[in-house]
């Protein structure tokens, strides 16, 4: 049996039932939003009794198919308005697929004022108080640690820092990794309802577990393999992101003159070098002690773009140091030394923020005059302030959106008021499309149309024109919707785009596992559901296509090296959802 | 010839020209709401270069008709999204009315960071750098007092405080009243529009100007003394609102239970004594000096509602002391010296902020653990600290809901980001639709239902029920924007609505002026298509029915005494502007 677990914190009971009907066949971010959308009204307040919050593994997950081990977050956000799918790596959506857990859903608000820890294992759900040590200012590493001490190291947790207590609108969920560090479903302030509902942390222990049932075993061992070896062939998957990690992009995206720079008014900077992936490599592989360049954030993963940061004396400082989050403080917030970008990074995670938001709230606030332009040193303390909170942190926890309005600036890049990630629409073109018309405001992972535009990988698009953009937006984000349903990580296209094999092997692996037959059609049949389930909510929450738009400064403000500003009309904007 | 004037701050140069044939007949909010709808991208950003803002005198402005001395300031609203009309009093309205200047408008955006004085005299239109010791801190009242030694006492001045400068959302735009003092179309943050633009002040000079023509002088002498005497035999007009301010209201809505208090977790007080009009009139009567119990906001007013509330020792502290600012300092966030209200009254008059938004923002604050409950003086350092700005002065002058935003809450009276005023949609469900439904955000002078729920003007309606409610709302809101077209005073609605003269003499008066043969009908037809228009640009703006929606709160947590909720279902509430 699979199980449906609801856990009610308005009561403090949980109930553990079959998975509803409808929700069978369905895993990852397809479960998440087919239930948000069919139990969470549209126009609840995000932080009110009435938002639900459900987590997912992917259909894949649990399994030994690599990359698999991502799970979806789903709920209404706080930060956009809109139905949100946060997705993460880590151990938990692996043990919950072994434990038979197909999703659990968090409804209902505590009348008390303490926090509370939710822990589930094969025996069902327990909740219990939070222990005090860990409310009120810890940071996750320590009380992930602590969380350790008391019910073992080998568990699973999703937690909440000080900004979700807060309900900050920046507010994450960190989940642990398998060394203990942090990986965060990042966007949309999904931390921010768990603090309202009161769950500090959810413990996962999968003591007892069994394995995922494999229908056909052996064709699906066979599928694995040429999945694998799709990843490992290709030089994006197999090479690139291993040496160094997602922060490759740095020195390509400046090239291509798409590297947004001090709040979106350049696409390009000269500190490159101090901030780029083949600086961290030899940063790290320089400085020894406990750095790792590669490593992966799930057991299974064989791309492994993550790494272990480290300081000057080789000691850790922070893991799944991203390009974007690099991108934000580095080059839109100027701030040129990547070990103070790294102690940044470190706290975003401590505190439990979105790298994104905030690295571009920075920005922002830079533009606004609330933070002197590149000062890290400024930067660190007022993150390391969200967990008391000041008001200065406040601003920033608040996401580029809020600061934007708060400094009275009409450059304020987001679209449905979440941060608009390191690549420039004006000079990516097929990105800015994804960026306007995804479900989730401003996203890159939504539909990452770099891939086509600037890596020339699944397709070879001129970044500059706007000739193929609405059909390859349109694809990315159908396909996109399909894969965050598997629990496999996004860099698998890297590896399936121009493998038919490899994507095949993908399909079979699905087929293999639960005894099915579908063909490539019914997955982007999936990924186009997703989208207009998606869509639905986003409808009756009041979206509109008018707020399929990207900020308007980029229609007359050029951005250099190219000179070029955002110029899809309207109508061309809308043909991307047309399906 | 009625003049139409453009400034165009982009090229700092400006045109005269006659009325578009399509503006002759309008005027005040009927004009600016075409104008915008008419001119302005409703997906533009409200700050940025494609935003207009235009000023326009009602129909009767300028005339010896009774309390005809408003003025219409319309926009794309910051703090909103929504069109706005934000109407004020003061001397401006009837000077620009027989300069003959049916509006202006000002748009475009200066390439250098320096802020403009406008000034418009009977030879056209200059524009000139503002002085140096007005900019970057000085309030309000002395940059009028220098403004008046620079262009003449007897000039008439639009200005924007340090808040309007730094674009802050809740940011107003201030008039000078006959007396020096100051008014203010108060609003949706368009002080941040003019400050976008760098308009520090405009300066109307009517040197020159002749009178307002008439077409039948003597028809309208003798309807304007039939509505005058209309206006000063009903017992509210008449006496209530000379005798007791806008603050008699005090009482009244807490003896109904609807007065909202403590962030709208109660609909009643027990220092209402404290902070009540009757209060008022005995302390400015009992300390003499200054003080003035009953005085016009502009020439020609006979309700004569404001005041000059002074300080111990007689002297000026401020005037135009409304209920609504009392109630959001006094009941909502708990303030119970009406002494220490005042002083902020001053303050966020000489910042340049909407003293209701910036009141429930500070409630709303309080509930939200930043300052704590009552404590008028934090509140009046924090306000005045809203010309550095401040961190948390930037949170409080962001409107309540950012503060809502960035503390986390639920509950945030809020609709569509405005707050929601002095008066509780639970206890009192006609105001409820006009705040769900106008096209303004939360705004009771849209659609003043207080009147026939609860001071049984013009209906008699049980404000607990629902009977009868939506034609109501539906009805208030059309003769609303019928009456913020003529430059008529909301508050003649209380002479006119049980008198059938009082009110055919309003429509004969503006016969007379314009040699019309209009009927009550037709006025309702204005109202209506002004509403219709208003509809049009917020819906291609992005919104919907679904934004037309109270809190969620406040269908769920029921408020004292009379312990109820909202429970408009969404579609009774779309039927108030089914029309």
């Amino acid at each position: 049996m699979h199980k449906f677990i609801r856990i009610d914190m308005t009561t403090l009971t949980s109930t553990v039932s079959e998975v509803p009907a409808k929700y069978v066949g369905l895993g990852g971010r397809a479960l998440t939003s087919n239930f948000v959308n069919d139990e969470v009204n549209p126009t609840c307040h995000p932080l009110g009794k009435n938002n639900k919050i459900v987590f997912a593994p992917g259909l894949l997950s649990g399994t030994a198919a690599a990359n698999s081990g991502r799970m979806s977050v789903g709920s209404k956000s706080p930060l956009t308005g809109t139905i949100k799918e946060s997705n993460t790596g880590g151990s938990s959506s692996q043990m919950l697929a072994k434990m038979g857990i197909k999703a659990f859903v968090i409804e209902g608000m505590p009348s008390e004022d303490k926090f509370y820890v939710i822990k589930l294992d094969m025996n069902g759900v327990t909740i219990e108080e939070a222990p005090a040590e860990i409310i009120g200012g810890c940071g996750n590493y320590d009380a992930i640690r602590i969380l350790g001490e008391k019910y073992g190291k080998h568990v699973g947790v999703a937690i909440i820092g000080p900004a979700g207590e807060y309900r900050l609108p920046s507010a994450n969920i960190s989940f642990k990794d398998p060394e203990g560090n942090i990986r965060s479903a990042g966007r949309g302030g999904l931390g921010a309802v768990l603090g309202s509902k009161k769950v500090k942390a959810i413990i996962i222990d999968e003591t007892g577990a069994g394995k995922v049932e494999i229908a056909n075993p052996e064709a699906f061992m066979a599928a694995n393999k040429v999945f694998s070896k799709a990843l490992l062939d290709h030089p994006v998957s197999g090479q690139g992101l291993g040496l160094y990690g997602t922060d490759v992009l740095v020195n390509i995206l400046n090239e291509a003159g798409g590297l947004p720079s001090y709040n979106f008014t350049s696409g390009r900077i000269d500190h490159n070098d101090n901030i780029s992936g083949e600086t961290m490599n030899a940063t790290i592989t320089e400085r020894g002690g406990e750095g790792k360049v590669s490593h992966g954030c799930h057991k299974g993963c064989v791309i492994r773009c993550s790494q272990w940061y480290t300081d000057k004396e080789g000691k850790y400082i922070t893991s799944g140091f991203e390009y974007e989050t690099i991108w934000g403080l580095g080059a839109d917030a100027g701030i040129e030394d990547l070990d103070a970008i790294a102690y940044i990074d470190r706290a975003m995670d401590d505190v439990g923020v979105d790298s994104i938001e905030t690295a571009v709230a920075v920005a922002t606030a830079m533009d606004g005059g609330l933070i002197p332009w590149g000062d890290g040193k400024a930067v660190l303390e007022i993150v390391k302030d969200m967990a008391k909170p000041t008001p200065l942190a406040r601003i920033i926890a608040g996401g580029a959106g809020a600061v934007g309005s708060l400094c009275g600036l009409y450059r304020t890049p987001v679209v449905k008021n979440q941060a608009i990630p390191a690549y420039d629409p004006r000079a990516i073109k097929g990105i800015g499309l994804t960026y306007a018309t995804t479900t989730m405001g401003a996203d890159h992972t939504a539909g990452y149309c770099i891939s086509g535009n600037i890596l020339k990988v699944g397709a070879n698009i001129d970044p500059l024109k706007k000739e193929g953009q609405i059909e390859y937006a349109r694809a990315m984000q159908i396909g996109t919707a399909a894969i965050d349903s598997t629990g496999m990580c996004l860099f698998i296209y890297f590896g399936v785009a121009d493998n038919p094999a490899g994507y095949q092997a993908l399909i079979d692996m699905i087929n293999a596992q639960y005894g099915l037959s579908l063909t490539a059609n019914d997955v982007d049949e999936l990924g186009k559901s997703v989208l207009k389930v998606e869509r639905d909510f986003n409808k009756r929450a009041g979206f509109t296509n008018a707020h399929d738009r990207l900020p308007e400064f980029m229609e007359y403000e050029p951005i250099m090296p190219h000179n070029v500003v955002w110029d899809f009309t309207p109508e061309e904007i809308d043909e991307v959802m047309n399906f």
